[in-house]
C-alpha cells in the first residue's frame, strides 16, 4: 500500500503493510512473529516487539535508493502473523516454535523472524537443520549466548549458541559472532566457543571502523554454504538501541550494522531474524523503527532480489 | 480469537481482535478508523488513535461481566479498518468521510468510529442525515464545540455542532450536551446553543453524583427517535485520560460515564464514535484502553444486543 | 532511618529503610519479595515491583498520621530481601516460593510480601495452610483469578483461588473478592465461585461510595478466622495505578481502599501480599508509592499494633 | 491574545499569554515566577515548575463559563517575569524573595505566584506582613510544614508555617490548612499547631464529600481579616497531580479544590500563590495545566472581579 | 541576559534570552518561529518546535569557546516571536509565511527560523527569492524533499525542493542536498534532482569521515553566490535527534553537521532554518538542545560576525 | 551474588550487588554515593543518581571479557553507603563530604565516588591532598568548571577546578582536562587555566578518533604521581547519556571514554568519582548503566588488579 494512498498511520498494521496471509504457501519470504519473552534474564518486554516493528516498520518504501534493491520486484512476500505459544511454559513454546517453522520451511519460503526473545532462535535453528542440515550462521549480538545453562535453564536466551553447537545445528568453522562485549566469568567464555571453532569478532575490534571489509570477509569465508543470520538488537549500542532488555555499552553502530548486511549480499541465506526489542524501554518507537529496517536489509540481500 | 489460543499481545491487531473485512456489508456494526488530526486546534497526535485503540482492544473479552451484556451473541461485528484520507486537506478528508460514512450507512450497518479529532463527526453526521433524517444526540464532551469559526476555519474539531445544528442534521431539542466545562469568552458561549433547544449538562452540576439518573432522562426524552453518540475522550478528568489533545480539568469520572452509557440502552441508536484519543500523550496506552472500553459499552446497548 | 539523618533519597534502600535480616528469625513482621512475572497474561515487568515498591517507600514516616498507628511500637520488623527463583520455569519458582514461606512461617514472622505477579499468592497459601490450616481471604482486585486454565497452564496469575480452593486452603465462605470488573466469557465467571460459597462484591456496587461499611461488615463475617489479605494493585483504577500489567477501568479509588484496610482492623490476619506493581508502565513511580504505603497500611492493622 | 489571532501553540509565553512588565506598577494582580527547589527534601524540579505553568496556561480562555467571572473586565493584570535568585544559596533566595515581593506589594498590586518548592511562602508571608500586618491563611496541602527543622535547616520547604506563626505573621485562629494527610512521627504532628489555634482539616474528613460547605465555613470564619491563600499541588491525589516532589496517597480531588476555592469569593485576598509543580515528573504537562486553572480560579474570587 | 543574573531556567524564554521586538527592523538576524505540522505526513508536533527550542536555548552563551565566534559582538539579534497562522488550513498558512517573511526580508535582516514542519521553507524560499533572485542552497535532510505530491497535495513537507525547483527560486548548480537516506519508490527518487542540477550527497558516503572536507568544498563551489541554508534535524541520526516527525535510520552525526556548518562560514547566507523538531517524541528536550546549537552555529557563520 | 543464584533484578540493590560495609576499614576500594544536586546551575536530579547506578550496577558481571581483568580477584571491595548530608545547606554539605571522605582515606581505601554533581568533587580533593599531598587529575568533563563564582557562589559544580588549583590541591602541569566544549563568554574561559598549566583537550580535536593514543601520553606525562580521575557523565554526547543536568553537543562516544580509561592502567589512582547522572532525565536507566560500567572500567585500572 502506498502511502499516497493510504495514510502511513492508518491501516490494521501487517509488516510493511504487506498482505496478512494465513501460512507460508506460495511465499518467496514470510515475515512471522514470535511474541514471546520468558527467555529473558533482565528486563522483560519482548513479547511486544512484533507489535511495534509492524507498527514502525509502515514508513519504510519498497525501494532501496542506497543500494538499489527491490525485493518486491523479484519475490513473493507476506505478513503470516504471529506464531501462538504458552506465554506460561518455556519449554512448550520452544516447541511450539520448531513445529510452526517446521511447516513454514516446508512451504520453501524464507522466514524472516520478528522476535522475541532470544530464545525464539534455537527452535528455529533446530527446524531449519531438520530442513537443509547444518547451516552456517551469521550472528549479531552483544553477547554469544553460549551458557551452558543460566538459573537451572539449559535453553533461554543466554544458551542458544551452545545448544545448536552440541546438537549439531551449525557448521561451526562458518559460525561468525559479531558485535561480542560487555562481562563475564572468566576468559573461558570466549575461549571454550572458539575452541568449537567458532569465530568471535569483538566490539572493540570494530570501533571506529567500516564493516564493509569484515562482511566482505565473512561471506567469502561462508561460500556457498546454507547460511543463517541471527540479528540481536542489542548488537547495537543502546544510544542507537534503548528499547531493548540487556543493554550493552559500547555496541556497534547503525552505518556499521548497514554496512555489514549489505556486505553479505550473495549468501544462501534460508532464514533471517531480528530480536530482542522490547518496547516498553523506547516509548518513542525508534528501536522498533530501526529494527524494520534491519529487517527490509536482511530481505533485500535475499537470494533472488533484483537491483535496480 | 480467545487469549487462551492466541496470546493477547500477539497477532496483527483489529479491534478486539475481530475479523477484518474489506467493507461494512453483511455488517450490524462496524469499527472503522479516522485517522487524522488537522482539525485540533492545541495538541495534535489523534491521528494515531485508532491504531493505539485497536492495540489496546486485545485485553477486553466478549462478555460484560458487570451488565451481562452479550454483543456477539446477537450481532455479526467486524472490523473495516480505516478511511484513507488526506493529511494536509482539511476540507478534502471531511469530503472523503462523508463519502466512506455514505457507503457503511448503505449496508445498513451501524458504525462505530474510533477517531481522530472530533472534526470527524461533521461528515459522519451529514453522512447519517442523508440515510436517516436529523436524529438526536447524545454528545459527551469538555466542550460544547459549538465555535462559528476558529482561525478561520468553519470546519474543524470546535465548530462541529453549530454547523451540524446549521444544517439541519439534528433534533435540536433531543441534543444533550454531557461534561462541559472549561473557560471560553461570554456566557453567550453556552446560553446560544440553549436557545436553539440543545441541553447542556456542564461537569460541575454532576461532581459527586451518579450519572444513572441523567442517562435514564436523557432515554426517556429522547425516546423513539434515531440517536448518535458522540463520545470526546476529553469529557473525562485527565487523570482518567491524559492522552488527549485538549484536556481540562475538572471532568467527569470513569464511572460517572459508563453509568451513562449503560443508561441509554434501549435508544434506537444509529451510529457511535470515540474521538479525540492522542496517543503521544499517554504512553501507557492507558487512554486507548479506557477507549476501547468505552466502544465496547457502546457496542452492549446497539439495538439487538442479548443480556445473559 | 530518620529522614532528618540520611537523606530520603540516600542509602541503600529496604522497604521503608528498616533493618536487612538474612531471614524471618525473631520478627514479628517481615517484608519480603518475590520478584517475577513469567505467570502474567498481558504486560509483563512485575519482576521489578519489589525494587521499586522499596525505592518509594523510603518517603513514609513511622506514624500514622490519620489513624494513630504506631506499628514499629509494637512489632519487631525487617526486610528480609527477596526469594530466589528461577525466572524460567514457573513451576519451579512456585515451589521455591512455598519453600521459601514454609520457613518464614515457621518463625512465627507474619510475612508482608511485595509482588512480582498475582501468582505468587498461590505457594504463599499453601505454605500458609500448611501451618495454620485453611483460611479466611480478602482478596481486593479487579479480577476474580479463578480461571481453570489460561493458554494450558493451570497454575499463573489467572487461577490462583480456583486452585487454592480446590486444594482446600480456604475457608470459602469467609472468603471475599472485592473490586471485580471487566470483561469475561460468561456470567459463569463469577455464578461459579458464588457457588463454592465466594462473597464476590464489584466495583459498581461500590462506586461513589465509603468502603468503610463494607469493611466492618466483613470483619464481623470473618471473626476470629484466621485470615490472608491478597491485595492487587489493579483493583485500584489505572488513574491512580498505571503501572500495572493488567489494568481495569472502572476501578475503586485511593480513599476507598484505604477505608477498606483500616476497617479490617482487629482480624487475625496471618500474612499479606501487594501484588502486580509493574514499574516500566509507570516511570513516575507513583504506582509504587501507593504500593507502599498500603503495605504500611496494612502493617498498621496487624494484631499487636499499638494506637496512640 | 485570542486562539483565533495566533495559535495557542505560538508566541513567547506569558501566563494566559497576559502583557509582560517589568514590575507590578499599576496593576491590580501580578503573576510572577519563583523559580527554585533547594529547600525541597525529596524530588527536586520545581524550579522549572513557572516555565511550565506559563506554558500551559496559553490554552485558558478569559471567562469563566462555569462561574461567570470575567476577571480581566475588573482587573489591569500582567505577567511580571521571575524573581532573580542564587539556585546554590537557600538562605541568599529566601532573602531575595522577600525583597521582591516587598517592591511588588508597595505598588498595591495582589502578588500571585508561580513556584517553586513551597519554602517561597515563607519569605512571601514576611513581605505580606510588612505591608498588611498579621494576615488570615487558606493553606491546602498534604502536608502541614510546621517542622521545627529538617536536617538542621530551620527555613525550608517543610517548616514554613512553624516558622510564619513564630514571627507573628498569621491570624492563628483564622489560619485553615485543607487536605492534610501523610504519615509522620507522633500525633503531636497535628497537636501542636492546633494549640497555636490553627484549624487543621485531614483528607479523610474530606474523601467522597463537596467541599462547598468547608469553604463557607472557613469564608464566615475568616470574615472580613486579610487573608493568603497558599496552594500546594500536593494536596491534591497524586492520580490528578503526578508532577510534584513528595506526592502523598489519598488526597482531594479536583472538583474539591475547585469547589472550595469558590467558596471562599468574597474574602479580602491579598496573595495567593500556587506551588510545588515539578514537571520533570509530569511530561504530559497536566499538572501544570491544572496548576495555570488554579491560579486562573484564584484571580477569578479576588477582591473587584465582576461576575456576568 | 547572563546566567549570573538571572538562572538560566528562569524568565520568559525568547531564543537565547534575546530581546523580543514586535518586528525585524534595525536588526542584523531576526530569529522567528513557525509553528506548524499540518505539512507532516508521519507523526505531528512539530508545532511545538518553537517553544521547545526557545526553552532549551537558555543554555547557550554568547561566545563560541571551539571556534571564537562572538556574534553579538558584530550584529544585532532578536527574538521577534512567531508568525501568525492558521493551523487548519494548510494553503493559508504557507501564504501567511510568505507575506509574514517578505516584510521580515525587507527590513534587511537575516531570518533565522525555528520551525514547524518542512513545508515552512517554501514560502520562504518565495520570500527570499523576491528579494535576492534565486538562490544558492545547502539542505541538510534525510530526505531530497523532491516528490510531485504528496496524496494530492503539490505543498507539503515532502515537495518542497522540487516546486521551489520549478519556481525558478534556486539556482540549481548552487544546490546541495547533503545526509541523504533511506528508502522510496525506484532510482528515479534521486536522479530526477540530479538531472535538473542538484548536487546529492547521500549519507553512506558520509558515515566515518569528517566533513570538513565536504563544507570546504560546498563553499568553493558556491562562492559569492546568495546561499540559504536549510537544515532538517532528521538529517541527524535518530540517536542524536529522536524528536522528531519522520525519523530514517544511518543518519549524521553531531560532530559531522558541526563539522559541515562550521566549513561553510564565509557564504554570503541570506537566511536559515531549522525544522521537524517535534517535542512529543523527545521529552527530555535533548532534541530542541540540539536544534538551538546548530541555529546558534548557523548564526556564527553569517556575514559579519567577528571572531576573536 | 550471581544471577544464576538471584536473579539478577532481585535483592536490595548494592553496587555491583557487593556486600555493604558500614565504612571503608579492611577494603582496598570502597563504593560510596554522595546523593546530592544543590549545587547544579540547570537540570536538578543528580541526588538519585547512586541509586539508579547502584540498580543497573546488578547487570555487570565481575570478569571484563574486553580486557581481561578480574579487580575482585586482587581488590577487597564493598559499597559502603552513602554520606550524610544536608539538602538544604550547600556549603555545610561540601563540609560533610570532606569529613566523610577523610575518614575514607584514613583506612587507605580508595574511594570510587557516585554522585552527585560536579561539586562533591572538590571536598572529595580536599581530602585527597590532605593525605595524598597534590595530586595529578585526569578530568573528564564537557565543562572545565573553572569560574570564579556563579551566581555568587564559589563552591558549586562550576568552580570546582579553579578552587582546587587555588588551594594547591593539584600538580597544575598534570591536570588533563578532557573533552571540553560548549558555549563560554570569552577565550580566557580556556587560555587562563591553560596559564595555570592545565592540559586541555576539546572534543572538537577528538572527534572521529581513536582514545588510544592520547590516553597513553597522559599516562606517561603524569608517571608516577598519585593521580585522581573525575568523570562527568557530560563528556559523553547527549546521545549516550541523556540522563544529566547539563548536557552538551558534540561529545565523546562511549567508544572513546573506554579507550581512554583502558590506556590509563599503571596510573598511581587515588580516587574516582563519576558524577551527574541525573536519572529524572533518562528513566530507561541507560545512562547509569553506563555509568555503573564506568565504574566498573576504573575500578579495573586501579593498581594491585589482577589480568587473565
Amino acid at each position: 500500500v502506498s502511502g499516497n494512498d493510504l495514510a502511513r498511520f492508518a491501516g490494521i498494521p501487517s509488516f510493511m503493510r504487506l498482505p496478512v496471509h494465513a501460512d507460508a504457501e506460495g511465499l518467496d519470504a514470510a515475515f512471522v512473529g514470535v511474541p514471546m519473552d520468558h527467555g529473558t534474564s533482565w528486563r522483560p518486554g519482548a513479547r511486544f516487539g512484533p507489535q511495534q516493528i509492524r507498527t514502525q516498520s509502515a514508513m519504510i518504501r519498497p525501494y532501496a535508493l542506497q543500494t538499489g534493491a527491490a525485493p518486491f520486484d523479484g519475490l513473493t512476500c507476506a505478513d503470516i502473523g504471529d506464531v501462538a505459544l504458552s506465554t506460561f511454559d518455556l519449554r512448550a513454546a520452544i516447541g511450539a516454535i520448531e513445529t510452526a517453522y517446521g511447516a513454514i520451511l516446508s512451504t520453501g519460503a524464507v522466514p524472516m523472524t520478528m522476535g522475541g526473545d532470544h530464545t525464539v532462535t534455537l527452535p528455529i535453528l533446530r527446524a531449519t537443520a531438520a530442513r537443509h542440515g547444518p547451516v552456517a550462521l551469521v550472528h549479531v549480538d552483544a553477547h554469544a549466548d553460549v551458557n551452558d545453562e543460566m538459573f537451572g535453564a539449559r535453553e533461554c536466551h543466554g544458551t542458544v549458541f551452545r545448544r545448536a553447537y552440541e546438537e549439531g545445528l551449525l557448521i561451526a568453522p562458518k559460525v561468525w559472532q559479531v558485535g561480542l562485549r560487555g562481562t563475564g566469568y572468566s576468559a573461558g567464555d570466549f575461549d571454550e566457543p572458539r575452541g568449537w571453532g567458532f569465530n568471535l569478532v569483538t566490539a572493540p575490534e570494530l570501533w571506529h571502523k567500516s564493516l564493509t571489509g569484515l562482511g566482505e570477509h565473512i561471506r567469502a569465508q561462508i561460500g556457498a554454504a546454507k547460511v543463517y543470520v541471527s540479528f540481536d538488537i542489542d548488537s547495537l549500542d543502546p544510544a542507537f538501541a534503548p528499547g531493548t532488555g540487556t543493554p550493552e555499552i559500547g555496541g556497534l553502530t547503525v552505518p556499521q550494522v548497514l554496512e555489514l548486511i549489505r556486505a553479505l549480499r550473495g549468501l544462501q541465506i534460508v532464514g533471517c531474524d531480528l530480536v530482542e526489542v522490547a518496547p516498553p524501554y523506547d516509548p518513542s518507537g525508534n528501536t522498533a523503527l530501526l529494527a524494520a529496517n534491519l529487517l527490509f536489509e536482511l530481505l533485500c540481500i535475499l537470494p533472488g532480489v533484483p537491483y535496480r
